[in-house]
């Protein structure tokens, strides 16, 4: 059993979250669990050249970032960039379910990696 | 200037998250945002014992856990004894704000530290 199947009962059957169908993304399989307005994403590696198989070989398994929907993705960029907040992504890029996306690097966040969505 | 009053701008006024009023809490100074239905809790210890300072000093800046309300907080904890998922707290205590938590021990949910409240 993955371990995202042997994770997955805990979040749906036990605390009770619904199940969301999502598409595996960026080199990992992925599970989505609504949470209110908020959706918890599971993932797991599907390669072992993805972020995500580089993140739990460092860290072990946990969270890995947080993201926001903001209203105006290019003016929260513009106001990182004025306020010298690093980017990872200096102009946003097409993620899971074909999004505008960006991340913040996690050295001008307090060591949270954020990412933004509209 | 402190950690907390360093970090808060870019919550509120790059991200665009309204400030919430907290109270400290737990040896710790504490503030709050609001995202949707959500709230983000920026904490910063107040003392050098508190449990913060010691996960600050251990792991250095970053999300420390993430909360879920359930709709009945002592049938979800049940629930978790049924299957055998590990709790720091076997019963329910009082948490910030008044509310009843308890936190279920990260060995149990894939690394991530994960409060429940009602």
């Amino acid at each position: 059993m993955s371990a995202l199947d042997q994770i997955l009962p805990f979040y749906r059957d036990i605390l009770g979250l619904e199940e969301v169908p999502l598409d595996d993304a960026d080199g990992a399989h992925i599970a989505g669990l609504s949470a209110g307005d908020s959706l918890v994403e599971l993932l797991e590696a599907a390669r072992k050249d993805s972020p995500i198989a580089t993140f739990v070989a460092r860290r072990g398994p946990g969270i890995h970032h947080i993201c926001f929907a903001v209203p105006d993705l290019d003016a929260t960029l513009d106001r990182c960039r004025t306020a010298g907040v690093r980017l990872i992504d200096e102009t946003p890029r097409i993620g899971a379910e074909g999004k505008r996306i960006a991340f913040l690097h996690p050295s001008a966040t307090g060591g949270v990696l954020i990412e933004l969505t509209e």
